[in-house]
């Protein structure tokens, strides 16, 4: 069930004064980023299944209710109104895994204004979270050059929530597998592991412990970080030689240290000892800038780990991601707040291409036809999904790569395409927000 | 229910291994932060309560142990022990709303090894939310001199967890109330809100919509920047000499342009037409920098709103937090991982204070008795929270308070204390690791 309550108050404020007034014509919101990052090229759409699955099950339950009802903010109105909530809109969206720009709409609501307008928080929410999340990871995966990417975060992600979440919107952005067991069985993610210090710690010796480890879990990753990384490459030769046939580890892992050095002698002690098929991992502390570090270093590593800075987008943990009045009652609307300026109506987003390779977007009103791919296709009819609004996981996963491939390399890159990609405004979006503009400063003026 | 699979898979491969060797033996867990962040000067320990739930409740449901055995990595003796799992260890912990510095534990647990590596991941993914978010929100409140601040966040945390758990966190640290009716509902925590944009986008006329949303709220905040600040202002002047005596907004809210030059402007407005006791509310994009830059502007502002920096932590998303073994078996451990090295066993921490203010710390070993006060406390035993274990959230809040005053003013300032609060570690702990340091290289020498 999703939290009904998971809203700001003057969402229900606000609808409380809409239904006082009748104010129940079909509005239209537009949910996009006003800016991209610093250092971001694009962002990578993503959280649209969540945001259905909210529309469609959203419903408030008589506990819930009586707790509303028990603030004495509320009228008698608002509260029948919510006890037969459900969601009765339109939603048009950019699949999830497509890569958006600035002021381009991921998702847009049309509906009869309260409705609209109610479950503006949580879709903010959710689709800010995994957007965030895919567009974090999409760089990590590509400064990886194809070497995959497991995410080792869910420990400093902010809550049970984003350990889900996030997790699932890094493999659809190309994340390999996820240490997370809750992301693997809800969302069917590969789960990978190797194993903790701790465990290395809790025996006397080094030695005994990947003896142990092997024993029970022989195809492991074994870390070797725990006092003297070469050392601990050196046990793990001394190992195989132990071991001789039954050696099956696939990979050691280095955890600390300077990792490219770490990687090239650790390479030649695992050659030397005819060790050529165990593999380097590496992880602690990694971002798309390390990894791009460490391969441009030509360090021998075959597969990253990688956990807060991926987990929590830390260079930009939040988007400035908003949900607008655009239309309503069939007027485009929009504010004039410095810095928050809005282009009016429902919109579409048209990608034009060269040979394969995206070389502008156009953002137009909805019912324009333009060059290019439109990006906003209708997921969601009388707040029922449409067939096809939610292929599974490995198709979104599979649309975000074949998306990527679209932009040109600069875009894709990690530093800033100079110049960025364009996102032009049609003549008829143009045109549509000077009229809305010249109404309200003739209002303004007026009073 | 908590989500026994919110978990790193080696969690449990480890578990699988120490069942499998009769590895089970006492262990001491040590959960703390290795380094503050950049620009700040100290900590707030929060979720500790998140934490003891979970130890309390944690268990295997026969579709998650289902699940897992289908995975066919895990032994019949881990299913086994899963399957009759509850914690039955002992947990030390520094009271929620207490400073701390880096080394220094917020919790330790004390348990059978598998059991105390078992919970890993979960503590840490709730530990570190919530002090993560009560630091960050002790640095807005600090900003604010005692003018009320409003958590305006939930949109942009990472997730529905996060909206909860940040919200929580935000008030202990003493933010007064959240937007989020869900937090509200959970925890008792006031809530607040104004109302929005689009509610004065979908009228036709600014001054028509703050005349219908009075008659629904009389006792209101108005959001005056949609079109033009200053306009809105005037409109409100416009609507209190229209409804005279039955006038009763309580502030105006500033959300965009230059809040500083904005409201001075607008108290001038206000206190030209007789409305001094109208309020000055701010909000958009503010952060402890930003609130602290026009309180020194002299800015009139009653109160802040504060949305995304401090909901997603924006300038330090994640603390550098770690749960490491420190003893097992009745010997200290650690690791020598460059840049990760640990105090071996269990630990007390002596803040020592002059004339109520502290002017450092001693981590110590856990049975030392030293000068200063005894931060960590025993909150539960053999699986069970001790009576006290749990205060009410405004026990909390208020402890946090006291606390923040026994800090030195520099300390709890924003910009980083020359000398930084310093943590000095007592000759015992230094013997202790030393010997463990020497045991370890002798072993490894031995090889």
């Amino acid at each position: 069930m999703v939290p009904a309550l998971l809203t700001d108050l003057y969402e229900l404020t606000m609808v409380d004064a809409y239904l006082a007034e009748g104010l129940h014509e079909e509005a239209a919101f537009s949910l996009f980023v006003r800016r991209l990052p610093a250092r971001r090229n694009f962002l990578m759409a993503c959280g649209l299944e969540q945001a259905l699955t909210y529309l469609e099950t959203l419903r408030f339950s008589p506990g819930e209710l009586a707790w509303l009802e028990s603030l004495g903010r509320f009228s008698r109105q608002l509260i029948d109104w919510l006890e037969h909530f459900h969601f009765s809109g339109d939603v048009h969206a950019v699949p999830e895994g497509t890569p958006v720009f600035g002021q381009e709409p991921l998702l847009e609501v049309v509906a009869p204004l309260p409705e609209a307008q109610l479950v503006e928080t949580y879709l903010i929410n959710q689709v800010h979270l995994q957007t965030l999340a895919a567009s974090k990871a999409a760089r990590v995966v590509e400064a990886a050059r194809g070497r995959p990417v497991v995410d080792f975060g869910v420990r400093r992600m902010h809550g049970e929530d984003a350990g889900l979440k996030v997790a699932r919107a890094a493999h659809v952005a190309g994340v390999s597998a996820t240490s997370n067991l809750q992301a693997a069985q809800r969302y069917g993610i590969p789960v990978a592991g190797t194993l903790a210090h701790s465990y290395i710690q809790a025996h006397d010796d080094e030695l005994a412990a990947f003896r142990a480890y092997v024993h029970r879990f022989p195809e492991t990753t074994l870390l070797v970080d725990t006092y003297d990384t070469l050392e601990g490459v050196r046990k793990v030769v001394a190992l195989a030689r132990e071991l001789g046939p039954d050696f099956r580890v696939q990979a050691v892992r280095l955890d600390s240290g300077d990792l490219a050095s770490l990687a090239h002698q650790t390479r030649a002690l695992l050659d030397a000892a005819g060790l050529e098929r165990v593999r380097i991992f590496a992880s602690g502390g990694l971002d798309e800038d390390e990894v791009a570090r460490l391969l441009s270093h030509q360090a021998p590593i075959d597969a990253f780990g990688v956990g807060t800075a991926m987990g929590v987008s830390e260079d930009a943990p939040a988007l400035d991601m908003a949900y607008k009045l655009v239309e309503y009652a069939g007027r485009g609307r929009l504010k004039l707040s410095p810095g928050k300026v809005l282009l009016p109506g429902r919109k579409q987003v048209f990608r034009e291409e060269r040979d394969g390779v995206a070389f502008r977007d156009v953002l137009a009103c909805h019912d324009e036809v333009l060059p290019g791919r439109p990006l906003l296709r209708q997921v969601m009819h009388a707040g029922r999904r449409l067939e096809g609004a939610s292929p599974p996981l490995a198709a979104l996963r599979m649309h975000a790569r074949e998306e990527l491939t679209r932009l040109p390399l600069e875009v894709r890159g990690l530093e800033p395409a100079r110049p960025p990609h364009p996102v032009d405004v049609s003549p008829a979006l143009s045109a549509a927000k000077e009229q809305v503009v010249t109404g309200l400063r003739e209002r303004l003026a007026a009073h």
